[in-house]
């Protein structure tokens, strides 16, 4: 009673923040709404477990039966991506990125560090070296993407941001493994992150979220007039920055169309401004259209400046440039999002109760300048209280997130614009309450020409009574809705940990991952070089190879066995172990561990993996298999031995 | 197709080379019928999928309505705890212990390093602290278990085990965190854990796997004399050993009597063998009973040696002592399981098809030397190849997890106490395919004297095809079956990221955690007493407190503001900010995240952390709140200038 009665009282509370903010942002009527609308609604929640339009039982896929969907998850602050299956909501596999994983040795073997470490700029390799590191031990993923050819899902990459240290990632879908990290130069937190569309996914598109001044120096931090927004192009293949553009602005979300021409982005603080309330003053705020073909030709003309290794154009607002338009939307919009027709881009207005549809077919006279930025804009329906992120089914509805509502809002395109142009007509369709807090949502194939609109999941940030209470921290909830009809239907709540920030949903016929590795994947090159170095080959030969204080061990594992069951060593010796797997059955991971030395990897078969250490510890010290191989599993290890 | 075929020969590669290592071991009958039973099983499910006897949909849990069990599953070699909920199989939650986790900053906050690192070894420290670190980076959790009052879990704490590092940590269940971790002296590699259950959990029982010379130097590390078994018993609330037991052979799982007087564990390598071959040549191994009492009077009068700081017993098998019993049990005994009616414990096989049923109440005539060790062997029932781990519905069943023929076994206990006297009764229920190779299995409450016998389930080792192919790696698939009738139904398929090796499942009203911090928690002590110190109250003031070349940033978090907007310091100071969340409101946590710095934590509603940094990066660097607290949220940020 009292444990309810104070949950009631929070969620008000929470709503009252929220109208007490927006009012010193001068959105009186959007205050008074949030009163009566959302807090109505979320004070109604409190007091009895809310009626849900559920069908229970559909989401479910029985035991034996596959998922018809892949679901691409950021795992937020987690630092990694989860690939989930659809409709059953079960995660399937972590794939580390920007963390330190214990299980697989991500960020502790040879190979995973070199994939860390390389794209990093120098000052940072620098500044982690002080600290005795090669790379971070955290990320903040936001936006996974996969890679298109002509519009469609292709399988070959995801793409993921992170905000927390200014990179971004790319994930190998054929052996589901991130294969290459890079940082931003002249960036500050990543947040945004998009993919060209046509004719493939040649640039992977960020955003800045931070403006930084540049040079970032003591004399020039304190001076508003030097900070900048920044846009980014990264060669998809490369992984190498392509070229940079300044803006006015913090950008936001961002989204590319279906011709390879021009990339949308949402852009909060036109005001530029460093604090809540001055980066809220403003009643509007504008999103950045970037004209690929323009910046392209400056680059290529050497009209760039190079800063840091990077040629940056200049597309400020003021600077009137043939690189970029400014088009005015309400104040801080969020959410950026092409419709799968290739006709449209929708901005979320986060503190306007409405989103701004524009047509990127007007794009072409507004950049020759023969029409204004107002004429681009082709609706602007009235959504709900803090619109964030839309999302489509392929028939020509919109399914908006609606975070102060807890609502997903289904609305019409057409109608919308129709709605515009003077019609009356109401282009909301439906309005689902979500719980509670919705920020991303996505349906399924909506990113690609492919959409589909069967399922929809709402990613909401707070899930408080929905689950057994698992203490201070809760879980968020990731909703999954049937879209399939004309009614949508909520049929799963899902607890995920900190933070699903968003994700896609791709059919699983765009996915062909790999069962077994290939010994001469290029990953293991540098592996298979060391070995014919040390006069051996990788994947045969078992062999203890000093080279001064150095040693390499090569073993292999073969279930349930290492081919070694011992080693020695001299006390103070770097060792290398390097583990090939050499078993070919499908699920057979094996893994190294040697105990007390903070070594543990996984080795899938026909993989190779290495770490490295130092061995510090005299007398005998154990390794052991710690995946799970065999009836002998137990068994499946061997002692090192350190030698005075 | 292809591909469909390359499964079936792996599966039966897999079995193939169990067969070989089971014949090198002597087990020629067992691996026969491995050839006939277990490879005819897998091979038909590799040609279909194989019908199970599914129930879809009764785990189904409809949103807005809350499971009825709390699951505690082992992360494996993932190193942390996972909360899910049953019977929906959810996660609701994860519990950072031996990793760092990159959302919650576990593994680099002040106070996490604190509690990682505090109950090393002297030796450990030093060893870590030449690689630049404090703590280990991963660990390998298999056995959490909760505590007890008088039999039935009480609430109060978690604990589980590290394989990999020799740890154990213990988890405060009230607010779901890790509190205490103990590196155990004189052991390697600390497998097996089980609490006392009467009267309460005094005591943590924990086994060294491997056996280690002692003193551990180059002198005694390749003399077999030399080395030993360890059972330790830690103090459940102190967290420090109390007092150690040599004994011989490999130690595995362990459990402890429902009266306080027994500890019982299975030990494979009776031979105190090095090579697979050499400790799986005997065909009988045994188990080892503790007698308490005895161990506790020694070492109070003074009787126990000190090694490193421990008051250690000798009990091993030649030294006849009065602290141990070797009952001989068939090779390499694994499971070790106490029926939750106080009478009995289950040795499992794994190498023989049988189970071992061995009677508490007899363990007093046997270390009074009145009866031998096989008078307390009361049943010894065939259940299938590779029995792992056994445990019971309350009603008088066991059901055993059988690893090569891939099922659960259920089983009449008294019909096998009967069988073993000779009467012709058949104890086996029924047999119940799961998938694949299942390794540990637990139903509800069934570690307690409160087992009810609703749900089981049975973690699977691998997974192969029961999901959507997510590369090399596979999840494993921990299958959950209603045992509520008289015949077993699998009713979910559930995938989960590495290694899911042991679970509890305990009833939703055995735990209660709060669902805010109490800023008076003594985990904020070390907080209030610098802030005290620094002359401010901990979550009342905001103040920049400089001590040399020390900066302590003291910093209020409210949706969606810090206290401080910005904050300056000198390039090379210290830098530690210490963050409060001040707000009260339940789910309603923060972050702190400072860009491009390596730091990012959690902190919870009306919760303090910390970190400590080098500002080796002149000029201005933003700080954001990366868990999701507002529609502003975005919005808040901050910055540090570094002045040259």
């Amino acid at each position: 009673m009292a444990e309810n009665e104070k949950q009631g009282v929070t969620r008000r509370d929470l709503l009252e923040t929220g109208i007490k903010v927006a009012t010193v942002g001068g959105l009186t009527g959007m205050a008074c709404r949030a009163g009566v609308v959302g807090g109505g609604a979320l004070a109604a929640a409190a007091a009895t477990l809310p009626a849900t339009a559920s069908a229970a039982g559909k989401a479910d896929v029985p035991p034996g039966q596959l998922d018809e969907y892949y679901g691409f998850w950021s795992g937020g602050h987690s630092g990694e991506v989860r690939v989930l299956g659809l409709p059953s909501m079960r995660e399937l596999m972590r794939i580390p990125v920007f963390n330190r994983e214990s299980a697989t040795g991500w960020g502790l073997t040879n190979e995973s560090q070199k994939i860390l470490s390389e794209g990093l700029t120098p000052e940072t390799k620098e500044y982690l070296k002080k600290q005795g590191k090669v790379t971070y031990d955290h990320g903040d993923t936001h936006h996974p993407r996969m890679s298109y050819t002509a519009g469609s899902y292709d399988g070959r990459y995801l793409f993921i941001n992170d905000k927390a240290n200014t990179r971004i990632a790319r994930i190998r879908l054929d052996i589901m493994k991130t294969d290459k990290v890079l940082e931003i130069p002249n960036a500050h937190a990543i947040h945004g992150l998009r993919l060209q569309r046509h004719p493939k996914t040649g640039y992977v598109f960020c955003n800045s979220e931070m403006r930084l001044p540049i040079p970032n120096t003591p004399e020039t931090m304190k001076d508003p007039t030097k900070y900048s927004g920044l846009f980014s192009a990264v060669d998809a293949e490369t992984m190498k920055v392509a070229w940079q553009v300044l803006v006015s602005g913090n950008l936001d979300n961002n989204d590319a169309d279906y011709q390879g021409k021009y990339v949308a982005s949402s852009c909060y603080n036109s005001e530029e401004g460093f604090t809540t309330a001055e980066m809220t003053a403003s009643p509007t705020d504008h999103a950045v259209f970037f004209n690929i073909a323009a910046i392209e030709a400056a680059v290529k003309d050497g009209k760039a400046k190079m800063i840091n290794g990077v040629p940056v154009v200049d597309g400020r607002k003021d600077a009137k440039s043939p690189f970029t338009r400014y088009i005015p939307v309400a104040n801080s919009p969020h959410g950026c999002n092409a419709t799968p027709d290739g006709k449209y881009v929708v901005l979320n207005g986060k503190l306007s109760p409405t989103v701004t549809v524009i047509e990127w077919a007007k794009l072409d006279e507004l950049f020759a300048g023969k029409i204004t930025e107002k004429d681009c804009i082709v609706a602007n329906p009235e959504i709900g209280l803090g619109p964030l992120h839309t999302t489509f089914d392929g028939r020509g509805n919109g399914y908006t997130s609606v975070f102060l509502d807890s609502q997903i809002v289904k609305w019409n395109i057409e109608d919308a614009i129709k709605q515009y142009k003077g019609d009356k007509v109401n282009p909301i369709r439906q309005k689902l309450d979500v719980h509670y807090q919705v920020g991303h949502t996505n349906a399924s194939n909506a990113e690609s020409k492919d959409a589909d609109g069967k399922w929809l999941v709402a990613l909401c940030k707070f899930s408080k009574d929905r689950f057994l209470n698992v203490g201070p921290l809760k879980p968020e909830n990731d909703q999954l809705i049937d879209i399939s009809g004309d009614e949508m239907k909520l049929v799963h709540d899902g607890p995920t940990f900190a933070e699903p920030h968003d994700a896609i949903i791709v059919h699983k016929s765009k996915v062909k991952p790999v069962e077994v590795y290939n010994m001469n994947d290029p990953i293991f090159a540098g592996l298979h070089a060391q070995a014919k170095a040390d006069g051996l080959v990788l994947g045969k030969d078992s062999k203890v190879v000093r080279d001064g204080k150095k040693v390499r061990v090569y073993m292999l594992s073969h279930a349930p066995t290492f081919s070694m069951t011992d080693f020695t060593v001299k006390l103070g010796d770097e060792v290398t172990v390097i583990v090939t797997n050499v078993d070919e059955v499908v699920d057979l991971t094996h893994g190294f561990t040697m105990i007390n030395h903070n070594v543990c990897f996984e080795v899938g078969p026909q993989a190779s993996a290495s770490a490295t250490f130092r061995a510090d510890r005299p007398g005998v010290s154990y390794y052991y298999c710690q995946w799970f191989c065999h009836a002998l599993h137990m068994e499946m290890q061997g002692r090192m031995f350190v030698e005075a």
